[in-house]
Formats: C-alpha cells, sequence, structure tokens
C-alpha cells in the first residue's frame, strides 16, 4: 500500500476510503464481485471515477485495498492457558478462515491486485502480529516457546500454500499436525 | 484445466493451442504483457477471437495457461550423489526461478486466471513430481528420505508463501536451512 498516500483519520481521504469500500462490499453482496464496476462502485459511493483511478489505479487494487481491510483480524488470539492450546486454536480459526469461499476471494484478490506486494505483505503481517501474541504470552507463562519465523514457517506457509495450490487433504487434522510437529520439533529457527 | 478438453498431441485443438501460446510469449516479448488482448493475440495466432474465448473463458485463463505451461519443468533434477546435495539443488534452482520477476509473474498468472484450481494445482504437481525424483533416487540408494508431502510443506511451501507474502530476507541461505531443518527432523510425516 506504499503507493497510496497516509490517511487521516476523518479526513476527506479517510471519508473517501470508507465509502468507496462499502460501496464494494454492498455492491458485492448485492451483485455479486463478476458484476463490480468502477464507474458503478463511484456511484454508490458518491465520488467520481477518476476519484477512484487516481486513488486506487484499478479495479483489482481496489478490491485488494477491501480484501485486506476484511483480513485484518478483529481480536486477539484467545487465551487457553498454554502455548499448545493457543497455537491450535489460533491454527484452527486461520484455516477456517482463509480456506473459507470468501476467505480465499479475498486472498486472492489482495494477492493480485497489488503492483508493489504491499497488500500480500500486509495480510502476512497480520498473520505474524496474531502468532507473535500467542508467542509472547507463552514466553510470559514461562514456556519454551519456538520464534514467529519458526511458525510462520511450519503452520501458516504450509496453509497457505494448500489453501492456493493444493487443497486436497485440507482439514483440521492436518493443521494439528503442523504444530505438533513444530512443538516437537522447533528446528533452529 | 478440467474445464478443457482433452488435447489430442498433432490434432487441431493441439495446433490452435501452441499458435495461441506462441503468439502470447512473442507479443509479451515485444509488446509487454499490458499490451495483451484477445484480439491482438487472435490475430497474430492466426484464429478468430471467438476461438479464444470458447476455448480459455477470457486473457486472463489464457495467461494462466501459459504460465503453467512456462512452469514446466524441463528436466529432471541433477544427480549429485546423496539425498541432502540433490534436495538443496533442486530447492536453490527452484528458489531461483519462482521468485525471479518472470517466475512472479508467472505465478501470479496461473493463480489468477484460474476459476477451477487446476493450473494452480498443476504447478504444485510439478514441484511434487521433481520432489518424488529426488526421494525416490534417495531411497534407491538406501538412504532415509522423507516424503514428498514433507518437503511441500517444510521446503516449497515456505519458499512459495515468502515469494507471495513476506519476500524480505528469502535468499539461497534460507532456502538451505529449510532443507537442513526437514533433514534433522523431518517430523511425523
Amino acid at each position: 500500500m506504499s503507493r497510496r498516500p497516509m490517511v487521516r483519520p476523518g479526513g476527506r481521504s479517510a471519508r473517501v476510503q470508507e465509502s468507496v469500500h462499502a460501496a464494494v462490499r454492498e455492491l458485492e453482496a448485492e451483485l455479486g464481485r463478476d458484476a463490480l464496476t468502477v464507474p458503478l462502485v463511484a456511484q454508490r459511493a458518491g465520488v467520481t471515477p477518476s476519484t477512484i483511478y487516481r486513488r486506487w489505479g484499478d479495479l483489482h487494487e481496489l478490491l485488494s485495498d477491501v480484501a485486506v481491510a476484511r483480513l485484518r483480524p478483529d481480536a486477539e488470539p484467545a487465551d487457553h492457558g498454554d502455548l499448545r492450546s493457543d497455537l491450535t486454536a489460533w491454527t484452527e480459526q486461520f484455516l477456517e478462515e482463509m480456506s473459507s469461499p470468501a476467505g480465499r476471494a479475498y486472498v486472492r484478490d489482495a494477492l493480485l491486485g497489488d503492483p508493489d506486494g504491499g497488500n500480500a505483505g500486509q495480510c502476512s503481517a497480520y498473520a505474524a502480529d496474531q502468532v507473535a501474541v500467542v508467542l509472547a504470552r507463552a514466553s510470559a507463562r514461562g514456556e519454551i516457546a519456538p520464534g514467529v519465523e519458526a511458525v510462520m514457517d511450519r503452520v501458516v506457509a504450509p496453509l497457505m500454500y494448500r489453501i492456493l495450490f493444493r487443497p486436497a487433504g485440507l482439514d483440521t487434522a492436518y493443521a494439528r499436525r503442523l504444530v505438533t510437529g513444530l512443538l516437537r520439533s522447533p528446528g533452529e529457527e
């Protein structure tokens, strides 16, 4: 998202973003995503198409922004009292959200309308931040915890790779095996 | 690619595919991918636009097919005499190819124009087939080898995840660490 200007909360830029994002969400629900066009979104949002082209470049980049906003976690991972429970619960929730039809669509949108890679990086940062909360909590309890990047490599990456490229056999049992394998042999990371 | 008919080698269908794929490659080299349109590709390939729409649906699906064809490995992994050397060499080559600007573009194209997931699955199958050759060779030597899916989870998935979502720090040393970590603790897979 580096190409886009910083948004001042409450400023016009922020109001435009909110109305345009809302228009995309509404029209997608009403008409389906394939019916979305920049002029349609602009009309619903009460802005000119050129406002959208100037700020987002094209429909793919706008959909990518909306997808990233939808992929932002709305709460910290639940505290179940120990690392294995917390990481297992977070992983199962991550799989459920990302492998749902909506989740797959958002991830694809985030990746594909993303010339500078900022949106994909933001998706990954959301997951890493959630993982960091789980690991910091474990360390605070005195548990031995792997590093964030180890969890990204051993749990998050295999799940996202299979969601995108290799969906067969992607289930809760698989997600749990990834967590178990990491905690048994965290490796050198 | 399940939506598309089987292609009889030497048949008209195969000739159309070859000429259309060739037209995409030529025009992409001459004009750049953003200049590609279905009418332009059809003209160069000597077919009607409707032939392309009928067979591929739209430009994204055509580019996805071309990308998958370009991602097909053209040779078996080299035999360096032992599992660690073979897997390290294959992994370094995979990273180099997939993280190159062209490789990233092909992977994105393969994912983007892929309504049924067949092309993404084919990309993953290419990698899994290469890995299977390396592992079968190791077993034939009497070496203890991990399973194909373990290599996909521990080596291929982290590389592709970082290429797509988290490119910082993606280098040969990282790729080697993935191989070392897998061979040290293959886990339960």
